[in-house]
């Protein structure tokens, strides 16, 4: 870590993947520390976080946001703390949360960054349940998805940030909650730690008779995080005016091409009009970001009533983050993922 | 004609299509006319509403209506008159709409029947513009679709009564209306008559050419009531936060089969995630039905301003009924097709 005291360290993207990102993807640069102009802070990163939208921004197929040019420094989330300010609202010692992207240090113009209000006791949280995957799963399913008590919910990748979250806010709106998730031990984790109704491993060989099993009154509400298999065992059990906000296509990412046919194309449309479905794509701080106020407090009484429970994974040192970019696609993270790049304390 | 006054005449479905229906799905069948018991009416049928949607009744796959059981008669929208009532509200002479069928006579105990308002010039309206098809139309554009002045519109079947409907209320929303349509004739008709801004006939070899240089500024509202290679046209062309209404997919109906790959299913998901993009199945009756009355003031009103125009084909003769939904469903008819059933005086 002391390279990092003296010099800028920065994992620039120098290839685009095809299918799998790869750790050779990324170059670890050494740069000087940047000096901030008049009207700028420089920030030392403290955490950063690793998340699937990250592969979209890896290629250069069409997206909602533009690639990361080849020979810049990969985008990111990032908790950080101002090591000097010449920007007004801004002095040395801030928390805040922005974009520095994977690197030691960074300029900003104060554009996109938010200081952490001094009751948020692990700023690393900014990340996550208090950030935009919690803020993903709170819009998604309370404005899309409008769950009704009742009701049965469900969604994969049932522990990571996005997933955790909206179980248990479905749970609080007094809807059943079922979870998918990969392997016994997320799936025990969800059912006796989160508080799904039940949770399914994706792995198992009869994956779509025991999702069916477990949803017994059809699905109301599919939040929709990773696609693929699970979409299609999803599917055939849509309720009547289901919900399905879209949010993510996590198992799609790394693929190279469409899948074999039939095409199914029609059957989807089919089933949206026969069953009265609404989808809505939503990317949450474009479509609702006046609402994170409003997420923020809400959140933040539920996590002090501990109605929430978030789990987070860390990875030491900013050279990791790679490696957890490709793990986190591959669904081998436990909880949302964030690396550690710098100590808490500034001196 | 004379046959219908000494007995009723009743289409009856006797076998399921594969693919395509033939009149020999259907089989006429003279039977008495009813008498109706204490609470009941009996009615004479004058026009019959000849619908997509009556493919999908034919068969006993899963939709959203149970399909016609078979030797019974085939259901429609009907506009008749009351030839005798025992049922409060209903005295004989009133001209209603209502739900009888494809036959001369029927009788009903007042559910899903309205009498029409003696404003009503053209009582086969009640079963296009003033019906089913002109509020699915006005629902689905202005409730899912919320067209913007500026934004442009997609529709196709644009002579049909929901496209051509579509369009109007596009235009008077100060939208572009683009339509698609089968061949130059109903294309010009499209422009000229109906006031799209453009109309692109599917038939045309380059028909996605000539779609995507029709909305330069990209798709805003795409009103789905067809699939295919409508849709196939359309999707590169949605813009980021479009909304797409769902009533119908006249296209597939007669498909037996999922088409070949690849498989597009995920390619549509990734789209609609990717571009923010909102679908919605609807069907207009049990998503809407309090709004009728709305819609029937509005809509009245723009017709007798002259802001809509309304095309309407006849067919003469209940016997012709099978071949007119076959040609509806290939598109072989020019404006709302309805059958004359009977005259419009009762004696």
């Amino acid at each position: 870590m002391s390279q990092s005291l003296s010099s800028n360290r920065q994992l620039l993207l120098t290839s685009r993947p095809h299918g799998r990102p790869s750790v050779d993807n990324f170059y670890l640069a050494n740069t000087p520390i940047p000096t901030p102009a008049q009207g700028e802070v420089l920030l030392r990163t403290v955490f950063l976080s690793i998340d699937p939208y990250m592969r979209g921004r890896m290629s250069d197929a069409e997206s909602y946001a533009a690639p990361v040019a080849l020979g810049e420094t990969m985008v990111g989330g990032t908790v950080s703390r101002v090591v000097s300010s010449n920007l007004d609202g801004f002095s040395k010692g801030d928390w805040v949360v922005g974009f520095s992207g994977w690197q030691d240090y960074a300029l900003s113009n104060g554009q996109g960054l938010v200081k952490l209000p001094a009751s948020l006791v692990e700023p690393s949280h900014a990340l996550g349940i208090l950030g935009m995957p919690g803020f993903t799963a709170y819009m998604g399913l309370l404005d899309i998805g409008k769950p009704q008590a009742g009701e049965t919910v469900v969604v994969a990748a049932a522990t990571g940030p996005v997933g955790a979250t909206v179980g248990q806010i479905a749970k609080i709106k007094g809807a059943r909650a079922v979870g998918v998730a990969g392997g016994p031990e997320k799936c025990r984790f969800a059912v006796e730690t989160l508080g799904f109704d039940a949770c399914i491993d994706h792995k198992a060989p009869d994956f779509a008779e025991q999702l069916k099993a477990a949803c017994a009154d059809g699905i109301d509400v599919y939040f929709e995080n990773v696609g693929g298999k699970v979409f299609d065992a999803v599917m055939p059990l849509l309720n009547t005016k289901a919900r399905i906000p879209l949010c993510g296509m996590v198992s799609m990412y790394n693929s190279t091409g469409l899948p074999d046919g039939p095409d199914r194309l029609s059957l989807l449309m089919g089933t949206l009009l026969k069953k009265r479905i609404s989808v809505k794509g939503f990317i949450v701080f474009d479509d609702y970001g006046p609402e994170m106020p409003g997420f923020m407090k809400e959140m933040g009484q539920w996590l002090s009533e501990g109605k929430i429970h978030y789990r987070e994974q860390r990875v030491e040192d900013l050279e990791q983050a790679p490696k957890a970019l490709c793990d986190v696609l591959e669904g081998n993270n436990f909880g949302k993922l964030v690396v550690r790049v710098g100590p808490d304390d500034l001196t």
